[in-house]
């Protein structure tokens, strides 16, 4: 049977709008937002407790600016494995080395393509040459060094 | 005068614990973090107010799935400009297509490198044809389309 | 509004069944299927009535290896256009060679992908170096050539 | 001896005339298609088996448009092998999976050239990461995604 | 019409085995050739003028080793077109330039592969970037430079 | 010390005017070309002895046109090894291989470059499957395909 | 902690001012330097001590004209390793092979840079071929020859 | 007359040694090195003053080490020009940016291939967009970053 099962993402517009409030500003009170979208407190609740179940809500954070804190390199990296077989491997290692801040499986040239934030080259040097390196599976990478971060933010939602 | 000026970070070792509790759940109300790290409420808002000051902190977000509000393609784009000199130019069109989440200049074989969000296959050849193409000044694009994000995260302060 | 529409593909397991024996081989008459599949031959026609007017059926084809009528060259072409959104245009010039078989818009290095086929090495020069060429907006190709076809089939629905 | 055996294809113009027909519409009966030609039945019958015996004709094949069933990606994939002696064994291994609608051995940068079709991004990496990545002999892939598909149909006959 | 036209090379064993000496030594008398083969010496005339006329003989040259003359260096250009139509323009201008030795239009990623012969780096230079680069239509060129010829042969026939 | 050795290439103006004729026409006799250049034919003898002692002159050949011979296919391989050391052994492993007629040690992106000639893509297939990709050492091959030999000569003394 | 030490230089413009002098022409006489600068000979010598002990000041050289001395190739090598691992073995042997005179470990396509300089092709060959390719854990190697050197000097204090 | 001239380096094993002793320490008096060598100080005055006129010599250069006076990022860029034949210009325009300070015309991928150095990234950023791209004729760059310089030395005379 081929016939495609709706994805029923039970969220309306009401869902959208609380979600846009929050994504601009994740410590706005609850009942404000309500004021806003003319809706009771209650219902920004019930809202908000359904979407953090389905998953659409992975979390509030405070975002900080990591050149402001000494971490001035930020570095996007294409890893070759040697096998693409060893994917999850690898994975299972990336995951406990700290730099990394961002991994994915991609289609195109890499088997894995990777995210990493230094404090300088010397620190990149060491993660590159000491830590990344080590991880069994990984034949070589490409580093590509981001000079300026010029766009940074969220989907828009609509 | 070749003398580097330091770069006086004034943030100390309570700033960093306060950055650490408020990256992991952004909503932790001050009293809370005060009672953890065995300061007063004041401290924590003069210290986090310092750090909006001094732009270490860019905001609080509330953190969403993208492919569990139906944004099922995440991709990187290299872009290859006409001419590097265009990358301003670029930058300013670019911030205007709201599908573009990131955007840098890198070192590499690129002359530019962003991250796109898009609902589908139909929605990111859209993006990618009538909306990236026609940016004054790229001259082509390779687009690495990621299957599956497997590490997500801020940098660990320490 | 978010809310995903189910895609309601109104095909079932019996339609399914149908295509199956149609697409090893597409010359069966309706009442064997039927009698296969025990139902009445007005089922049959009913039901693929219904399939051609979704476009699911895009037709029935003898299918010849080109081989063995003299067209001996298979080969793959990434197409680099000077800018992306000549697309359409170059869609459009294209599909007046007809040695041009495929064209697809792709993601990766190239603009476009093609498939051609030609009789022998001095005929894919002719379509290379004098039609594919001359496209306005075509900036350079880059060819493979096919060896062997080791495998070709339609995907089996299942 | 060097002198080239004539390839003695036994096909003239009333055999072509007749494949084109049959290419455009494989249903259509060889009634009508001895009559458009002003020949017998018995001719068209007599015509079609040989040119069946002589492996001109592949089969008769309802055509389906994959997207309409539920099959929304095609990936083409260039397939880089340890060793390129691995060929064969890895055609036998590739043609178990299948979603592997086309294998190729190719010139060029590729080892082998694939083009596969799966149901979504997640189908396409559970195909790429579990069963293409683990046949033996392969070292890493490229792919390209079609986002669209401009061009597709057989060679035209002259 | 399909049915192809046997491409009548009027060649037999003993025009094979003809070739064959000469290509070992063009100096070969027509008298010994004949001894070895045990035919007449008007029966090599005749065979030679057959071929001669045929275009399979391509003349008889002395074959210096161009190290020994003070031609140090061999290099292999591949060179890139503004745009592929260029072609033949291209070929007229770089047939002038003598140190272009061997010109091929090729698939893969160049648009057309040359061989060069050069007394030495200096030389080189003064080619690449006076002459070659000077050709309306190049758009740029890599060049790959041969630090020994291990094998230089003719096909050997059978 | 580094005073470096004059390469005392013992020719002059005369042993060029010489091998400018021969290389064009390699049969014309010595009588000829000394009643040409106005010196006795005892000087034609003593300055092509030596030349050839001195290894400047290979051989004189009948060169033929191997397409014309039923050769159609003439490739460039770009080998790359799996250790750049192999490559004694595998020069001494591709010489055994008659097809490959033209073998360099490169720099640039490959480790070796061969020139080869084929009957067919069949041949092709089998000659790159089959032979060389079994040669100890050799990783993997990029093939670039001949379309148009556009220059073929030798350099032109001066 | 993340306070940044500041990074203190201590040299001031009389430092710089001397360095400029001895970067043209490192011959210059102290008494010399201190005149131009309106200091005494002693200050000179006590801000050259500090500076040697810095580490800032690597040593005076006469730097010759590696071509005028009979070493006519300069060439860059891209290595890959077969683990980026290996790169502190592959620089201890590296840095045996006299004719590297430059080495890097790189962001980018390749593991590690190096400049080298041969006296011709053969020496160049016999490097590349004998001994960086016989150092353990180097893959293979992507050679750029430098037919010009148009620029070469040390950066301009400010 | 192609009777190569015998490039009469002037040189011998006492020039040689000169050189050698200077090249590791510039500064040593020419009496010492007269001393070491057993011959008179003024042997060493004229062949110093010989080398000099046969540009051996560049001259006597204080080597200092960028990274202790703030110049943290080494970097080598590979420049391809929109036409080779803008070379000269090009060149002339990129010796006007100080912080360029090796620049070579070499073969492979690249036109041209240079070694900058940078203070931090955001210089490299400036040099790179607003004076690198902004030379006319260049069109794109690929970037390579030294995450550390292993090796660094003269060429070693023998």
């Amino acid at each position: 049977m081929i016939k495609k099962e709706a994805q029923n993402f039970e969220i309306d517009n009401l869902d959208i709008d609380i979600l846009k409030q929050l994504m601009v500003d994740g410590t706005k009170p609850y009942s404000e937002i309500a004021k806003d979208l003319i809706v009771s407190g209650g219902t920004i609740h019930v809202r908000m407790k359904k979407m953090q179940e389905m998953g659409i809500i992975e979390g509030t954070h405070l975002v900080i600016h990591p050149q402001k804190v000494g971490y001035d390199i930020c570095a996007f990296l294409g890893i070759f494995l040697e096998k693409g077989i060893q994917y999850k491997d690898a994975v299972a290692q990336l995951s406990k080395i700290k730099e990394v801040v961002e991994l994915h499986y991609t289609t195109g040239t890499y088997s894995m393509f990777a995210k990493i934030i230094c404090r300088d080259t010397n620190h990149l040097r060491h993660v590159l040459n000491e830590e990344i390196q080590a991880v069994e599976g990984i034949q070589r990478t490409e580093t590509l060094i981001s000079l300026e971060e010029s766009i940074k933010r969220q989907i828009e939602l609509s």
